[in-house]
């Protein structure tokens, strides 16, 4: 895939009609070609300067095809780190899809997805981990996914892994060192110093490998089901926890087209609203089906809000067989007491507590979807649930690729810390540092294989 | 509409995920409010140098919300003229609504639809058919549609009509110095001459209102109808023609949904397809619906194609009876005779040739659609009478609104002729003259009353 030679050309707006595109172009060639396409107002060749605007008519075929405002980002000052022109053009379907054509005609190519990216990156203006977060930023709907993506753009836990890695890597050249004098016996490096070094970065790395289920929850939405028995409330309770926050996203026209399920979002962070059919028992088919689908709801989602009616006296025994059965095993149950409207003011309830059903650590909330009563206690138990207990500033592993490099390199480290126990002899130890090196690496593509940059850049958009 | 104090603000690529989006900005506040949003690297306040690109950071709630492309166009060189700030950012949903939120929190307020080129109008960057090119271009999907709104956006004809607007205005203000001078009888202005300009003008206007049609037409694509008996190969020409253009269409993603009916284009020009049931005798109430919609296809089109097997014997008698009926009435019908290919070779058969059916003049085309045989001949008809004799350089008309005033101004025109046979008096000249100037100056926006501007630029899209 990797073509540095040609000069590429796409849209980078989004695809559709708007006041205005931005087409844009990165290579040797793009200077060339854009002094083929532009003129000034008196059909002149126009000059481009650096990082300056310029309103040009952009001629083909000796026709004007639009007037335009071209932007030169001149190498290395661009975002690839070659000579960046960018167009902006008039946003018709017609004219985005002429002016490439034209360009093309005039010796670029269309780029592929994440090209833009994947030339900054081997121009070493973003290292693998940032080029990610680029993508996850563009994908992001929620306020927590777009801090993620901004952390990591910027460099954040790549940064600290990479100044652990150097440590490590300067260990390993000494240990090596040690293999070249292996007759002598000589011991450049410290084994205690190996071992606490060795300890730390595991530390550090088994804190991000647990951040990821959070992290990934929060990047693709933390997927939460509503179950329990009929009319105990759970559409009234899906209405009141999505209602004002589906009218902001539809703000913007061409975001809901995407929405499947329902979305909604609590201090920044999406939660995916899975609703699901009454549980009874029935012998009516249909209504078993919505039920098995319901407890698969439960078994996959992150967070299960199973709901009783506040008066309801069986509410711990339904519950404690769902806890049971093997087959739905839900991860993490918030038990609501719903309609506690209906109560008379007399009884004192508990708003927030905990118990155990069947083994299980349960959090119990009494609350009134209808009348909104103790909705904010239901949103903040949601919230920290979703985080886990990672601070709002936490640095949380988003991306699946470093998930599973993480996870090897740890396997790794564990193997050289086993080693050292043994006392093995350094060219042993060596293969295993090498190999927890590697992985750590590959996060920030200081070994990137082929393939692994190939996987990476097609995640992109075209134009990015 | 019209609130000129306010600092607006839009994101004007459009609506979706992509690479990037630009946020524009424009008003009196544009640079203060980017002072309070964007930083350099080091947090320090940008100083945005006047059509440079700036890389920043922008910054709210005191967090990095995206790095950003900041560009200022200084006042009055400029989109609108006013000071005019555009920020290139990712094209994450969240990022785009996030700074534009960002943007309002600081001073700026939504732009309403085609608020930024109405101040561009406003300040005399444009006149009003110049703008209303603008919402033409941003509409266009071919590459017709485009060259009549590029040369409509560079003032093409509106240029012309001014010239003559002024003669006519320098006239109608002699005239009416003859009314300060009635007592004596003066002629100022020589009658002669004045009925030579207003038969220029006259024939000028009536030959763009004579164009509106097929300029419309081709703005909007042409409609077209296939109609015919079944199994004559509708389908097969509906393929042939539509085929290797829509497979262009559809590289860029998102234009597809657009595409309601079967679009191709031929030499520029965009021709809407409406395929029809087959038409014969039928008791099959659902398909008598069908042969119904068909012919008011047929109605509604500009031209059908009529499609007959070549060795039809009654095919003249099919379309004798269309032809004949007032319900139905097709403009303007090329009859195919399909399935040349079937023919043995010893038949010499015209190409293309035109008869007279029940009155009406009939274009008659012999090939084959499934071979592909004399397409071309059929594909040059269409392009023909869709410019009905109209040349590719020719100025057409394609705005309602001008449609509208330029009918009116002539009427106006008219009038005054009239007036001059029956040799009226200056005054009441000058009032019939004064309407025509009115009319004629709508157009071009210099007499424009609040609610011309009103319905120009609400067509447009949010964000230009």
């Amino acid at each position: 895939m990797i073509r540095k030679a040609d000069t590429i050309c796409a849209v980078s707006t989004p695809a559709g009609i708007g006041g205005i595109a931005v087409i844009r172009m990165s290579g040797d060639k793009s200077i060339a070609i854009a002094s083929i396409c532009l003129t000034d107002n008196k059909g002149r060749r126009v000059d481009l300067k650096d990082h300056k605007a310029t309103f040009c008519r952009f001629v083909a075929d000796g026709k004007l095809q639009d007037e335009v405002v071209a932007t030169l980002f001149a190498a290395p000052h661009s975002y690839t780190g070659e000579d960046v022109i960018e167009l902006t053009c008039h946003g018709s379907i017609y004219v985005q899809q002429k002016l490439l054509l034209c360009l093309i005609n005039s010796g670029a190519r269309m780029a592929e997805a994440g090209e833009f990216t994947q030339r900054a990156f081997l121009n070493g203006k973003l290292n693998l981990s940032q080029a990610e977060a680029v993508a996850d930023l563009i994908e992001s709907r929620s306020e927590a996914a777009h801090s993620l993506a901004i952390s990591q753009m910027r460099g954040s836990y790549a940064k600290e892994l990479e100044l652990l890695r150097q440590e490590l890597i300067d260990t390993t050249a000494l240990l090596e060192l040690e293999l070249d004098f292996s007759d002598e016996d000589l011991e450049f490096v410290n084994r205690k110093k190996l071992t606490e070094m060795i300890d730390a970065l595991a530390e550090k790395t088994k804190y991000l490998i647990d951040s990821f289920q959070a992290g990934n929850a929060i990047k693709n939405g933390v997927p939460v089901a509503i179950a329990g028995h009929p009319n105990t409330g759970k559409s009234t309770l899906l209405n009141a926890l999505v209602g004002d926050d589906r009218a902001i996203v539809s703000d913007i026209a061409g975001t809901t087209r995407d929405t499947i399920e329902e979305r909604f979002t609590i201090d920044g962070i999406e939660f995916r609203l899975i609703d699901t059919a009454g549980i009874r028992d029935t012998n009516d088919s249909i209504e078993q089906a919505g039920i098995l689908r319901s407890f698969r709801a439960m078994k996959e989602a992150a967070i299960t809000l199973y709901i009783t009616d506040v008066s309801s006296i069986d509410a711990d025994e339904q519950l404690s067989q769902i806890v049971g059965d093997k087959e739905i095993a839900p991860k993490d149950i918030i038990l609501i007491r719903n309609k506690i409207d209906k109560l008379s003011q007399k009884e004192s309830l508990t708003i927030l507590t905990s118990k155990t059903i069947n083994g299980k650590e349960v959090t119990v909330i009494a609350l009134s979807a209808k009348e909104g009563i103790n909705m904010d206690t239901l949103r903040n138990v949601l919230v920290e649930k979703a985080r886990k207990g990672y601070s709002k500033e936490a640095v949380l592993l988003t991306n699946t690729r470093h998930y599973e490099a993480l996870t090897k390199m740890c396997n790794a480290l564990e193997e050289v810390k086993k080693g050292m126990e043994v006392q093995l002899t350094p060219d042993l130890l060596v293969i295993d540092l090498r190999d927890a090196l590697y992985h750590l690496g590959s996060i920030t593509g200081k070994v990137a294989a082929d393939e692994i940059l190939s996987s990476v850049f097609s995640r992109f958009c075209i134009g990015k």
